[in-house]
Formats: structure tokens, C-alpha cells, sequence
């Protein structure tokens, strides 16, 4: 059964990208039916489902047939996917065996099921996100190396403000990256939980089909029962165990979109900053070219900078999205009525945005042309002004830093206004200080020269760039 | 060409609803293809065009064989999918005429096609969204009529408060409805306009390829020839012409967010207000019953209330996705570079959970059963305690406000604790006023029992309820 | 008192302005206290309430005294201020009079105060937003006028597209203005409502205060008289009647929600532009020039878009305080627990926000400087590469739209490549089509020549700014 | 002097608190002037500022008498308050000593002292928040142990479901309260980091006024000067160093985004349950009652959840607030106009809401009276409903899955619609199998009563309140 589409038509920045096939309708459901695999297995390993049944369900997860559509229209009957999910998949295991049909979904619950799929499916789909931002950043290592150097203008509330260098530029983008890739590490190192609660978090059904422990009539003490159950089940499905049952402690959840908007806001910045410098007028970068890449329905001449376009467009909507998770922690009960269900999309959303934001990041970042010449020439459109900062420094000694900076931004005045270099302007106005004299110790004529340069003013900016490069934690982690 | 599918398995709201495929990949496809065979024509009404190849491309468009996917993968290219769309349907043309295929997309851009195509989908789905408010509020009005009298408890900070009647609680349910209806229909009204801008703006491309006016040589003023043409394509598409071209004057995405925000708000009172009531505590009212529905997979006793459920988990969606829309209003340039393109999937996704919360509305108010019985059980909980208010009031002139306040404060907090009737305790305490006489002018013992009754004190409520029924003013617009 | 202050360090958007007064602590609890008297002069009216009484009310509530700080503290009791406002301001009246003390808050409760007087706050501050939109809107008008053919370059997705005028830019921020405007003005003359229902949206309390109706002794029909003091009320304040008691339906404040987010959008959207257009590599426009303005703390040459910078800074965070407001329009009951609580300062900031942005604006608007030759300049720095979809159309007919394109395309490559002038580069191109013979009807070396001056390419755009100052709609409103 | 204004009168849930003060206009400004003093010491340090001079601006900070709202009204001048204020400090600076005046604010910039101040707030501010849930999570755990097997009804979409205890509720409650202070902690123990970029990134400025090393003449190697000043600033300030200059790298920002809106969120479950248990028909908690405290201005019986109220007021503003910080990672240039100013409010506003959340939820958490008769009276409601789940289970071996819960569901339906036990209602039922003889192994009547005690159905709850005692991770850090 199929219906009316949503395939990226109106999300390019997803469209075929990896992360939009993890977390599809497909891949959600698979999600759901090896969950209900891995309970079954889980129990087994505890004796209170027969291996053989546990091995049926498994089979029949791998295989399910199971109809995405059919069972979204089925999903309004009861406000969630699983009911439909586990009456379905019950049919398919009760084709192999009805038997093991019995055991399919034992005293579990929707939100157990949908929640552990949701754990596999971010689990996978976080990893995507993680490879590709250490892949941008790796992209950008020889960026900042080769360009250490290169001096640019750096810019504050959209003016030039005083030079800086296009590695320390893109050092700051690959640190944004790792800074990302580093949550998203922390947050799968923590582990991903399962979910297991049973119909309101005291794993009450759960217990009811325990099997007594080996070698004992006793029941169980029930605590130890559910500790068991809940480590064979992080075992199946390679999860972490969780800390408590949480269908309305939404930690995991909230960790998820912290992350998410900080990765999307990562990635934005760069796309914004690849945007102001493929300006025209600016022309500092160029996205990587391809045929036909960027070609404007109406303008022939256009190449747009799309690939940063699209980043954007994500890192517009993302951090709204995952506002919604963060507002459904307060969840109200065991279970919301309502906030757990309005976490399902804006968490795919997010993903979704997110990871095709950094999959087409990694093709910028690779691609990226910088363009020296014209950071060169942009930093000389202004006589020198972004020196000015400097300037006003080495005259402070001779005038007094309030003087100082009087006297130069009065210059800076003219300079901006006719052209004329700084350098000249300033000490026009040195030589009438002091009374006509001149201040004792003000730099000479060539002195101001030199500090007028603004390629000789970038400060710390390569040193900072090279510090940066040493900042490798996620080696040795399979970037 | 099928791709990861997201056919609402993580969204039931909307599952199957109608504005899910009025707002589809296939929908919104479909209106663009409308749009550039809406131009032609427009073209072709001002000279600029042939007849021919207007009806040819007209022909095209409405069996136009386009692969959502396959646009939605090609998209990538160029960050919006009109370009590929313009390309494939320019073959489409071509293979019934090569002549006609010369004039498709003339002089236009990405965004007018696109921008014009979201207005036709908006329409459409604007339309049903308030069919379905209007059917909603329909249902209501026998609840609001059969129930003005029945008492309940109003409720205040969680606890109960005066009593009021269920007939006014649904009538605020069904003004609201209204509420957003009106929104919709003013914003229909007004006319969602046509974006008509050329690549900048200026309509330039539109102008190099228009005719000379009949019967004569000289080129037309470019202000009227710019009008004719808006005129012409908003009478071929039935929107209404725009004011200035809008590429990033985005008020009609702004106002489109304000209308589904609210009627998204609106929906969700109601839905929260139905889950309060449906507690199993409270019970006054219960969703309407059909087989299975809202069955837990865990528990047989339950028939949860999926509908609000649902309901609700849209409403606290859509003012964030909302919010995303009204950000974008700060467009930067004549068209955003991520601004314009971070619309679609959020203005889409507001569309249809807005849309599918309306439908599940309609459902809902068809067929809620409320409880009288439960209402009237609930108001005794207390021991009168929701009379206090007026009991305070009518013993005021005998005793001042202060002091009447004190006095029933006590007494509630007795009855309260006791389950004495409040009446008694009041009683009490008016006779150990005024020196042990109790005060002139205090009511009687009858008198206090009737004060005390709450189903008696539901105020202006009844009133209020059939004056809110006058309010139809959706009449004669075909609800 | 004075506690921890709040005076807009942090917000200098708003710093100052009118608005910041108009929402204060100051400013609110005036309007509370105005709404008692309104309440007390309503009651008098109808004959429940001594005029006398009333009249001292009012006289109070002139002079009230109260102090903001302790009624804050004393606020966390009840989780809203009102009742302490109420209590300190029955003392105040009681030391006027002992019995007018008596009539304060008659039959009323918080919600209905704490309402009333947001909308008189609302109101106010609405107006001035209003105002401060017409003045910018007028301020630009001269600019549009004056620059209707000014050419500069039209930019989408961050390059130079095709020109346009920077009269039509002017034009574009004025309409959004005027139609914040126009959005507000809705607002305004539909009415900005009372609120009165009581403790729970019945009126119980205040008809059990109610006088019976002059020259009789029947209990007055209870919808009469709701509607006889909702009339008395919203004279006495100035505001609306209301539909019905709207304690938990928050269509007023849902729709100050759209209107504020629209108008701080619009407002962004032209800050937005200013920033761009300030760049020091583009320098179309520069902010208004005051002595020490825009000064950086360390770059004496800098003048930064202060004024812009601030306007976008509201623009960013206004949607999303908007949203929460859209979100607490699904509140539970009569009235919300913490969903009502969560609208006040949110409620506040969208209009200190909004309305210090509008304030800005108007200074921004009166004094930004057009650079014509900097327009003119960044113009002719592609070589004419703006004008290659002119350039194209020209071409169509000779040559079939797809490999006119083509050609353009390649020949805009080499010029945007090496300088050489399109026009040149497009003759060599079509020289070699047809053979080598050149096609039929192409243009001339002379006519390519002229079709490539972006100057003169600017399509309908001063026709588009004449017509856009024709909407006058606000004339006539005391702009 | 001082200006309209904002004291909390509209936001109860801070005002007064400790947070409140700790995120003034008093105390961001007095940030500021410390760290131009620790900035100063930091020089003198490294021998670039006299010793004396850094001790003489170090006395300044301590008792500056800047004016917050004169240096407020100031800020639009530069579009932020740091201009402002050094003008204003270096005065207070020149008044003790023109000589040390010359050294305040030395090579820095605006950006770098509001971000470090504003890093010196957060730090305090967030530890009283910390504090606060630690002390809340402490006040819970006497509840968890005196209530872990206090059986009450769970409740999934507003439904009771099966049942858990009140010791496993508390228990979920302090685990988000332990979540977000480690969260918090984590942020802490990372260092939030001084903030050291001069005018654009490169600390170019810093360097120009930077001594020669002890013993040399030559200039020292830019990168090491540098490492060498936030070293010295870090130890000065009591901050971390900062990896790379920060202006348009806000990690620091979004992570304190993250982590507010996580603990918004956490302290608004805890609320919502309060209030969802405090409503008059469950009666299952009641706030602490405090004589006065949650008293109506309407209604002498009510005692409002008013501080579970005011939590989720809070928890409600909260997250799109945060939204606002994640947006403005997004940050074009070396310094974003607008962007970074955009931040300043919300961040004081997430610290303030979630600052006062929880410290008003130390006084519920520490007042809360659990009513354990109506949790009794409140499972006992539907006829033993909660246990359907469980009898089912126990029914399965003999009937099958499928059956069992067929049986169960209709003996629940008889149940809830008659109020018959529902261990008769099954027991009728289980008779009628298997051809009327009932089937093998199937429970006895009296084995179905017990089955059917809800108060004996609470799964492994007790087990895991017992467990989260056991997390005890914030021990040793002085809560």
C-alpha cells in the first residue's frame, strides 16, 4: 500500500542523503520488530520463553513483510504504531508458528517497544551525524594548515574590523565540528537505554511471565527479576541498560535534541560564514563546482552557493524542532497522553535535518575554494582602516590611550573618506601634536607604515590555527 | 522511483487524513507544474505566448508523468526542486511539441513557480482545514444546547472552583473553533496571492518577452505591462494578485503561520480539556467508542482517548514549526539563501498536523459522550465547597467582606476536612457572631442550605451558552 | 522597595524607549488597579455599587501608592500578584474610606483584573508600535520616490542576480511595515477585549452582587445582566466586550502573538538588508551618523549598523517568545495552571521587543544614507554578468530558448572568468552559431551592447515603487 | 537613576529568589568591571600593566557606583552596554589614579568582556541551581523509602493503567532532579571558559600592548603571549581557559542552553504530576500549605498547587527561550550583528525561570503531603480494572494468549459498566470455556480475587525505588 509521498521533495538538504533511509517509516518499523525480536530473546535467555520460540520471532523480524502505510492508517486507532505493529507481526510469526506466537510482545507495552526502535534507530542514525562532521573536520585540516597564513579581513557586525587569517577561519569551523562530534560521542558512550517498563514503568507484566529462577520455586525477588531482564534485553539489542524506567522520564530524549540543535547551529555557522564570503562582492570562497551544480532556473550566469544554502535552511528549523522535545519533558503520568506522542516526528525531523545538513557538509568542506587574491584585496579596500586598532596601540605610549585613539580615529575619518592611506593621515596629525612638535617617542614615518600593513596585523591567528590542528581527540575512534 | 518513505507512521494525526495528500510530494508537484502552465497561459492571454503552446503545456501539466523522487533526489543540485521540475516537464512538453516546449517557464524563476505552487496548496488544504473547524463546531452545537443547564464543576488551578455547565465548557470549545475558522476564511478572503517576481523582483525577464500591446509598435510602459501579466496569471490560477512581488517580503508564509498556530491552539484546548475530563477520577465525559480503538496493547480495561491524544500531540507541535516561519520573515537580499528554502517543510508540516487535528476534531466532537451523571457526582465531592464564593458574597452586607471571607474560609476549611456540609459549619460559625446573636440580616439555615447547592450556581453560564450560539457567523459560507 | 533590577543592560533594543515604560512593573499594576476602578464605576452604573464609592475607588486608583517590588514578592503566594495588589489596594482605599473598601473587587477574581488590564497595557503599547510603523514607513516614502531608478544590483542566495532599484528595495520594507501596520490596526479596531468571568467564567459571583434592575424586584435574567456589566465594563475601560469569558480561550492573546511576531519580522527583515548593504565590500547604504554612535570599544575607524544590529536582535528572539504564547492557547480547564502564568512575560518582552525594534526603526528609516555610487559600482563588477538573463531572452528567438541559454552560459563563464565584457563575449558566441554565419535575427554587436547594461535592465521596478506608494491605506489614521 | 521597572511582578516564579539577583542588571554589570580588573591583573602578571595599576582598577571594580541604568540608556549608542561602561569605569579608574586609567580595558574589546562577565554570572548562577535540585532530589528520599510500597494507581493517557507506588513516582522525580544537576555539574567541572579574542579573534590587540618576555628583547612568539594571557586570565577570573577565541564560536552559550532547558523540563515533570495528583477528584498529594499560601482572590476553599504552578510556568517558557541560544550558533563573521546581542536576554531569562523553578521546588519537594487512603480509595475506583493486564497474564497458559485477552477485556467492560468485581465478571466468563467445564490449569476463584487486589499488583516498583536510593553520583560535592 502506498500513499501520498514525502520523499525530500521539500527538504533537499535530506533528499537520498544516509541518514534519510535510517530513520524512514521502514526503518522504524524494522526498529520496532527487532525489538520485539530481542524481548523475546531476552526472555528466552531467562527461561521464560522457549529458545525455539525466541528464534521463530527472530526469524520472522528479519523477514516481516510488514507494510509501513497500512499500519500508519491503523496507527490512528490507537494514537501509536505499535498495537497495529504487534497484531501484524504476530499474524507473520503465527505463519512460521503459532506457537511461538504466543510469545511475541510478552506482558509488554507500546511505549516499551517504540521507544527501544527509537534508541536502535537514533543510535544508527547518530552515528551517521558523528562520521560525517569528523569527516568535514578532517576536510578541513589541510584548509587550516595550508592557510595559516593567509591573511583576510576579519569582520565584526558585518564591517571590516582588523585582519585575521582564512585558517584560523576554518580552524574555528573544524572546532565547531569536533566540539559536535565529541557530544555525539558522549552521548553514545553513555549508551543509548532501552526501554523497558512494562504498562506503566513497574515492569508488572513483565513479571508476570517470569519464569521462576533455575533451580528454585520461589518467585523471584521481583527486583532482581527485573534487573535481569533488563540487562538480557541491553545485551540483544546492544543498548545500555537503562537507570530507571522511563517512559515519562524523557532524559534520553532531551539529551537527543540538546545535541541535534547543537550540531545543526555547528554546522549553520559555517554555512552562514560560506555565504557572507561567496558574496559578489566579497568573492573571499567558492563552493565546490560539479555540472549544472548551482545553475539558477533564470540566470545563466549563476553558480549558487547551494550546498551552503541548504545547511542553512536545516540549521533554520532545527533548533524550534528540538524545542519540542525539550518541552515534552514535562510529561505528565506514567505515560503522556499527547507529549510522548508529539516527540516522534520533531525527533525524526531533527535527525533527519541534521544529518542531511552534515552529510552535505562534508562535500563543502572538501570542496571548499578559498580564494587569496581576493581576501588580499578585499583587506586593502579600506587604507588601511582595520590597522587602526593597532595603530592607536603604539601611540598610546606618546599620547595617552584616550589621545591615542582620538587621534586615530580621526584619521581613520579621512582615510575612510578620501582614500588616503592611514599611515599618512596619522602622522599628519602626529606632527601637529605637542605643539607643533611632534610627541616624543611616536613611531617615525616608516614605523607607521609597517603598523599600517594590515597582511603584517593578524595577531595570534596562525599560532592559534596550528593549536587547533592538535586538538584530535576523536582520533583513533574510526573517523 | 520510490524512496525512504514517511507516510505518517510516526504522526496518526494525520495518517490518512485528507490534507496529508492535499499536501503531498504528488500535490505540491502537481502545483507547480499547474503554475508554469497557468503562466503560459497568461502569456498567451497577453500576446507572448502562443495558444497552441499554452494548451499544449496545459495539456502537459495535467498528465505530466513527473517523479516525485526522482525531483526530490535532483533537487540537491540546485537547492530547490523547480530547476529539475522546469527540465523534466520542458521534455514532457517537448514530447508532444518541440515548438511548445520553447515557451515553458518564460521569463520566470524558481521561486515564482514555487512560491505560487505553495499558494495552491495552501488554499486547498487552508480550505479543508476549515471545513473541518466548521464541521467540528457543528457537532458541538447540539452539546452546547442539550447541556446549558447541566452542572459541573469549573475547574481553577487544577482543583475545583465555582460550578458552571458542561453547555457553556463545550461552548468555549466551539467559539474557539469558530475563532479559527474566521482566521481562515479572512486570510482566504484577502486571496492568497501569486508570487510573480522574475529573478530579482523586478518581473525584467517577464518584460524582455512580452508582446508589444495589440495595434501598436511602441514597447509598453513596463508598470502596466508588469500588471496585466500579474492580472492575467492570478485570473488563470484563481489566487489573487499580489501587492509587490514577495520573494523576501514573506508576509503571506507569516500570515499562514499566525492562522495554523492559532487553529492548532484552538484544537488543543479542547483536546486537553477532553483528556482532564475523560481521567479516570474525574469521568465526565468519554470519547466516542468504536471497536478497538484506543485499545492499550498491554491492558484490556482500557479504551484510551486517542483522539485528544492525537489532537494534542499536534498542538504542541505546530507553534514551534510556526515560529520557524516567522523567523524567516527576516529575509536577507531579494531571495534568502536558506531563509526562503527552511519554509517549505516546516509550512507543510503545520498544514498537516494542523489539518489532521481539525479532522480527528470533527471526529471527536461527533461523537463525545459526556457524563451528567458524573458531573453531578463530582460537584457533591466537596461538600459544597464550590458554593463558598457566593455564600461569602451574600453574607457580606450582614457581616463586610472581610470578615464574610474569614468566616467561610473557616468553615470550608472544616467541611473540607469533615465532609461537613458547608451549610452547617457557616451556620455554625453566623451564630457565634455579633456576640453570640449572630448578625441582622444573615440568612437562615434554608436559606444557607440553598446557597449551598451547587448545581444551583452556575451563574451567567446557561445564558452565556445560548447567546454563543447566535454566533454563526460561518453561515451561508457552505459549512 | 527596589529589588534586583531589569532595566534593559542586557535588551538596549528597548532601553529607553516608550514601550519599555508602557509595559512596566509600573505600568501594569496601574493597569490593575484602573481595572478595579473600571470595575467598581461599571458596578456603580448598574446600581450594585454606591456611586460614592466608586468615586473614591477611582480617586485611589489615581494614587494608588503601591509599590511593585513587595507586590512582587508577595506575588509567589499566589502565583499571580493580584491578590496582593488587591489587598494592598483595599488598604489604600480603606484609608479613604472604610466603607467605599468594601466594593473593591466585588464579586470578581485574579484572572479577570490580571486580564483586563493586559489588554489596557496592550493597547497602549500596541499603539505606539503602530505609530512608530507609520512614521518609518513615512520616512522611506521619500526614498522610494527619490531612488524609484536608482540602479543596484538585485542579490538571491548571496550573489548578484539581475539589477533592480534601490526605490523598489525602499518599497519593499515600507509595505511590510504597512503591513504590520495594518495587522496591528485589525487588532486594534476589532477590539481588544475586557475579561470578566468570575471565578470560573460564569459571572456567578459578580450577579450574586448584582442590584435587581431599576423598578422591580425579580432577580434580573442572569444574561441580561452578564451582558449589562460586560457593557458597563468595557465603556468604563475603554475596551471591547467580549464573546464570551475567556479565562481559558486565548484568541486576544494568541492573536498579539501573530501580530507581534509578524511586525518584528518585518521589522528584521529590513535590518537584515541594512546589515548586508553595510558591508564594508558592498557600502550601498550607511546608518544615520551621530557623534560617538556605533563607536567600537577597540577599532577607532568603525561605524557600526548599531541601529540595524539592535533591530535584528529583537527579530531573533521575538518568534519563539511568540510561540509560547501560541502554545498556552491549549489550557486546561477554566483556568490554566502555569499555562496561564507562562503568557505574562513573554507577553511583555514580544512588545518591549517589538516595540523598541519599531522605535529603532523609525531612526534608522529617517536617517539611512543611500550610496548611489557604490550601487552603480558593485554593479559593474561582473562585467555584466547580471544581465545574461536579458541577454538570453534576446537570443531566444534566433536561437531556441534552451541553446540561447546555453550560449549566454558559456559566454558569462568566460567573462565572469577574465573581465571581458559580456556583450563581447556572447558576439564571438553567436557568431560562430549557424555555420559560423551567425543565426537569423540575432541582435547586433551594438544592440548586445545595449542589452548588457545592467543599468538599464531593471525591469518593472520603478513602476513597481510608484505603485506601491499609492497604498496609502493608513492615511487619514493620524500617522 | 532609575527606569521603568521589571521586578518580577509578572513572573512570581523568580521573584525573590536567589537566581534573581544573581542575573541582575547589578550583577552582570559588576561582572563586567571584574573582569576588567582580572583582565588587568592578568597583564600585570605577565608585566605589561604596572602592578599598581592593576591593584588601583581592582579597588575600582570593588566600588565602582556605576549606574546599571544610565549604562543601559548608553548601550544604544553602541548597540551594547560594554562601551559604556569602561568610559564609565575608566573615569572611576582616572579618579583614583589617571596614571592606572590608562591600563583599563588594554588591546580588549566589548565582546570579550561581556561574554567573560557573562561566564562569571552563569557559573554562580548555575551552582545556586544545582544546589537546588540537589536539595530537592535530597527532600524526595525520604519519600521514595517511606513510600515504596505505597501501592496508587498509574496512569497512561490519563487513564489508570496498572499500579506502581508513590516511592517509584518520587524516585522518578529525583532521578531528573540527580539528571540535571549532573548535567549541570558536567558543564561546571569542564570549566566555563573565559572568553579572550581582542576585535576579531586573532588577540591581535592584546599583543601590541604585550610586554617583551622577563630577560629578552626580542618579541615573544605570538601564539605563546597568547597562551600565556588567558592562562593568566582563567587563573584570574577563576574561569577556564578557552580553546579558541569564542565571539562566534558559542559553544559555551548553547551548552548552557542545552542544559536549562533539560532542567527546565525536569523540574516541569515533577510540577505537572503534582498538579495532575492535586486535582479535586484525586486528592492524592496537596502542595505544603503555608497559612495564606494559594489562597483566590475569589474562592475562601481553595489552597491552589501555586507552587507546582509556578514550576511549570517555567517549564512552559523554558525551552523556546533555549531555542533562541541554539538559533544564534548559527553566527555569520568574527562577531554576528545581532546574533550575539540576541543572546544576552534569554540566557538571562532561561537562568531565571530555571533558577526559580527549582528553588521553588525545594519547598514542594520538601512540603509535599502524599495522601496514601485516597491513592487506597483511588485504585479501588473500577472494580479492580488496573489488574486486567495480569489476569490476562495468568490466563494465557491455559487459553492462550489471544483468548486470554479477549476474555479479560469483555469481563472488564462488564466490570467498569456495572461495578461487578472483576474477578467474578472473569470467573463467569472462564466457566463458560471449553464447552462450559472451564479450562484445565486455569486460576481458581479464589486465586482470580487475589489476582485481582490491585494494591498487590505493583511489579518490581518497590525494587526500583529502592535501586535510585542507590544512585547517590552528586555525593561528596557538598549538597
Amino acid at each position: 500500500m502506498s500513499g501520498p509521498s514525502d520523499t525530500g521533495l521539500l527538504s533537499p538538504v535530506r533528499a537520498g542523503t544516509p541518514v534519510e533511509a535510517a530513520v524512514s517509516d521502514e526503518a522504524w518499523l524494522q526498529a520496532m520488530v527487532d525489538a520485539e525480536a530481542a524481548l523475546a530473546r531476552a526472555q528466552a535467555r531467562l527461561g521464560s520463553v522457549p529458545e525455539r520460540a525466541a528464534a521463530v520471532i527472530t526469524e520472522a523480524a528479519a523477514d516481516h513483510g510488514l507494510d509501513p502505510r497500512a499500519l500508519a492508517l491503523a496507527s490512528r486507532e490507537h494514537a501509536n504504531p505499535v498495537v497495529s505493529v504487534v497484531a501484524a507481526f504476530t499474524r507473520a510469526v503465527t505463519e512460521r508458528s503459532p506457537e511461538a506466537a504466543e510469545y511475541v510482545h510478552r506482558g509488554s507495552t507500546s511505549q516499551d517497544v517504540f521507544d527501544t526502535a527509537a534508541m536502535l534507530v537514533c543510535r544508527r542514525a547518530l552515528a551517521a551525524v558523528r562520521d560525517d562532521l569528523a569527516a568535514a573536520a578532517d576536510a578541513l585540516e589541510p584548509q587550516v594548515r595550508r592557510h595559516r597564513d593567509t591573511p583576510m579581513a576579519g569582520r565584526t557586525l558585518a564591517l571590516q574590523a582588523v585582519p585575521t587569517t582564512f585558517g584560523l577561519k576554518a580552524a574555528g569551523w573544524r572546532r565547531l565540528f569536533l566540539d559536535a562530534a565529541r557530544r555525539i560521542d558522549r552521548l553514545l558512550d553513555g549508551g543509548l537505554p532501552v526501554s523497558l517498563g512494562g504498562a506503566a514503568g513497574t515492569l508488572g507484566g513483565y513479571l508476570e511471565y517470569a519464569a521462576p529462577p533455575a533451580g528454585g520455586d520461589a518467585p523471584e525477588d521481583p527486583g532482581r527479576s527485573a534487573d535481569r531482564l533488563v540487562e538480557a534485553f541491553a545485551a540483544e539489542t546492544g543498548l545500555a541498560p537503562q537507570a530507571l524506567p522511563w517512559h515519562a522520564l524523557r532524559s534520553p530524549v532531551a539529551d537527543l535534541a540538546s545535541v541535534l540543535a547543537f550540531t545543526a547551529g555547528a554546522l549553520g555557522k559555517a554555512a552562514v560564514d560560506v555565504l557572507t564570503l561567496s558574496r559578489t562582492e566579497v568573492g573571499e570562497v567558492a563552493e565546490p563546482g560539479a555540472p549544472g551544480r548551482g545553475a539558477s532556473s533564470a540566470m545563466p550566469h549563476k553558480r549558487n552557493p547551494v550546498l551552503a544554502t541548504m545547511v542553512r535552511s536545516a540549521a533554520l528549523q532545527v533548533p524550534a524542532l528540538a524545542s519540542v522535545l525539550h518541552q515534552c519533558l514535562a510529561a505528565e503520568d506514567e505515560r503522556s497522553a499527547g507529549g510522548w506522542h508529539a516527540e516522534w516526528q520533531p525527533l525524526r525531523e531533527c535527525l533527519r535535518l541534521t544529518g542531511g545538513a552534515a552529510h552535505t557538509m562534508v562535500e563543502l568542506a572538501r570542496g571548499l575554494e578559498p580564494r587569496p587574491e581576493r581576501m588580499e584585496r578585499n583587506l586593502r579596500l579600506t587604507a588601511s582602516a582595520l590597522t587602526s586598532e593597532r595603530v592607536a596601540a603604539a601611540l598610546a605610549p606618546a599620547l595617552g590611550r584616550v589621545r591615542a585613539r582620538e587621534l586615530v580615529s580621526d584619521g581613520a575619518a579621512e582615510s575612510v573618506r578620501t582614500g588616503r592611506p592611514l599611515a599618512e593621515a596619522v602622522a599628519d596629525r602626529l606632527a601637529r601634536e605637542a605643539g607643533g612638535g611632534g610627541p616624543t617617542g611616536a613611531p617615525s614615518a616608516a614605523e607607521l607604515a609597517a603598523l599600517c600593513d594590515p597582511a603584517d596585523y593578524t595577531g595570534a591567528a596562525a599560532a592559534l590555527a596550528d593549536r587547533s590542528l592538535a586538538d584530535r581527540s576523536l582520533d583513533g575512534r574510526g573517523r
